[in-house]
């Protein structure tokens, strides 16, 4: 998708060196859009933990190219299978909730172990990070086709009156390559001609919604509005949301849907409204090993400075500004689970099924 | 209540000079504490229409002292009757939702029509206020006693482990003149020596949980922590909360609640996890001529620039921060409706009832 009118992706091979991986650093947008190098594994670990990248596939494909790196700096090592092993459990361990980072290390570590000289295993890995990349590209492109019937089906019911969308946090083409997962639907109404205005849930702590949702709507020219996290419920007790899409970090076999802290309460909203409620997700997001999304995804703690700061822009810099006494302590969960029931459907690259065990062997058959 | 271990309450008539009124500036709570001095009607109108003092309790009793204020202005004028309901009117159209505004404005300009003198208007002003202000500490206080019950019953059940009790936006003596209202109950079961630990949302687009409820029960030393609007619904589902008290700013005569705009999800996700949801609030805030909440009662719209920009402290100073693209449009409701169903209880000045017609008549039968 676009930044400033060109067209852009999140990660990419620096160009004359195929050695460095670029990034946009997502903590300054949308004040500052600056490029992050990852010149080595170190930086692909503190790139995914401080969240330069973010966004469930496009983690993923950071530990990919991760991962490839590591072969790259095992050629220096007296055991280099050991080394690619050591890195893959510090790259797994940089964030609990997503899946897709085990799932992009595991495809990795599969390839790189197919080969046996060094030399090979930084080819595969190479090929493999770059495959898994554009399979994400592809997957949240089929995504938003499947998607796309939803929005189409609603503007028909309202006579092509605008249709409103509300979305949480960012699960758009900056939280995969291209396209996005939740946001993939509403940009391929955009190009049928679609009228489509977007809720923006600013999304606290980290506001992804406010920083980047907005930014990458903005840039992409759809309407949409700003509303804090509080106001959903409101907007769809007065019948001024006709569709939730978000995205999911990890979604169970039974259809649980784990996403950034509050979508359970939106889920709430429209169950209690009668609103549909849509997950976007590649399948490289559901963990088939797990039946109680409540239960047993884990849900990572962050930093209680992110509760009690807020990072924005003031007096033309980016600054952190206190909220609360300087005493008082904070408590910061990342991600929260919905339970199947409030779920209307999940949106995967095969198509849309219910969530529940059945819906998603209806299209995943092989994984049962 | 306390700030810096002395007795205060949040509106009082200054020494030695009748004249002159008395607020904080609530503004800039926590990292600022000043008083702001209403000396005329336009200050008194400028004083809630600037949240300096907010809280439908004591938007309540500032408009009373207002009153008092226009009948000192009134001897100047040609016509004191009638530039007295002209200042009414405009106290009325300050803040629209809260209801306890209007039934002040009532309570006084009865008071002042049944004298003819303006002295004696004048005198009676001051009366009344004086009264609507020491009803409203009663009142509080009963609220505290009742709710108190609730807490003690739960440390009971928990073998006198903490009780966890989650609020939403600041119904504490802030918002009040003294004890507040959902917080009240928790002041007396302090008191009492029972554990209690509070969950205080932050409250976007203001802060009000981050900025005066954490400031308040930090003066008071009772123990609790600071989470987003988004982390109530987590904490439920995994038993981390035993009992939510808000307040509200106008309930309908069949229990339906208009508080700070976000305590709708909350009560959603009590009901969902089957955790007590009670609302604390004296009968002033009753609108016994309303019947469907959502509905009926009006919602204030506030400035986008509450959502777009976060005030706090950085660098020693208070400032505020943009946390999204300049142009992105926002829109902020200041408030929700919480459907009856979603209630436990109203405590009451006169006891807990159900949040239904028959509940709040048989404690308010007169009304009926």
């Amino acid at each position: 998708m676009k930044i400033n009118r060109k067209h852009q992706q999140t990660i990419w091979l620096k160009e004359n060196n195929e050695k460095i991986i670029q990034v946009f650093d997502q903590r300054f947008f949308p004040h500052q859009i600056n490029i992050f190098d990852i010149t080595n594994t170190s930086e692909a670990i503190y790139a995914i933990k401080e969240m330069i990248v973010r966004g469930a596939p496009l983690i993923g494909v950071t530990a990919a190219y991760g991962m490839y790196l590591a072969c790259i700096e095992a050629k220096e090592k007296n055991n280099p299978n050991e080394y690619i092993v050591e890195v893959s459990k510090k790259l797994n361990a940089t964030r609990p909730t997503a899946v897709n980072l085990s799932w992009a290390i595991d495809m990795m570590q599969k390839a790189i172990n197919a080969e046996s000289s060094i030399q090979k295993k930084i080819e595969v890995a190479l090929k493999t990070a770059n495959q898994i990349k554009q399979d994400d590209i592809d997957i949240c492109y089929h995504i938003g086709k499947h998607g796309l019937a939803l929005i189409k089906a609603i503007a028909k019911e309202k006579n092509g009156e605008t249709v409103n969308i509300l979305t949480h946090c960012n699960a758009g083409w900056l939280a995969t390559i291209d396209w996005g997962t939740a946001l993939s639907p509403i940009y391929h109404a955009q190009k049928e001609g679609i009228d489509v205005h977007v809720w923006v849930d600013e999304t606290r702590p980290r506001n992804q919604g406010a920083n980047l949702t907005a930014f990458e709507l903005n840039e992409q020219g759809i309407k949409h509005t700003l509303i804090n996290d509080n106001t959903g419920g409101h907007l769809m007790q007065h019948g001024m949301v006709d569709i939730v899409l978000v995205g999911s970090d990890r979604t169970t076999k039974n259809g649980d849907v784990a996403n950034k802290i509050g979508t359970y309460l939106k889920a709430l909203a429209a169950f209690d409204n009668n609103i549909p409620f849509y997950v976007g997700l590649p399948s490289s997001s559901i963990d088939f090993s797990l039946l109680d999304g409540v239960k047993n995804i884990p849900i990572e703690t962050r930093d209680e400075n992110e509760v009690k700061y807020i990072q924005g822009k003031v007096d033309g810099e980016i600054k952190s500004i206190l909220i609360c006494p300087e005493t008082t302590p904070a408590l910061n969960y990342g991600f929260d689970v919905t339970p199947a029931k409030y779920v209307t459907g999940l949106i995967t690259e095969r198509g849309i099924c219910e969530a529940s065990e059945e819906g998603i062997k209806g299209l995943f058959p092989e994984k049962f």
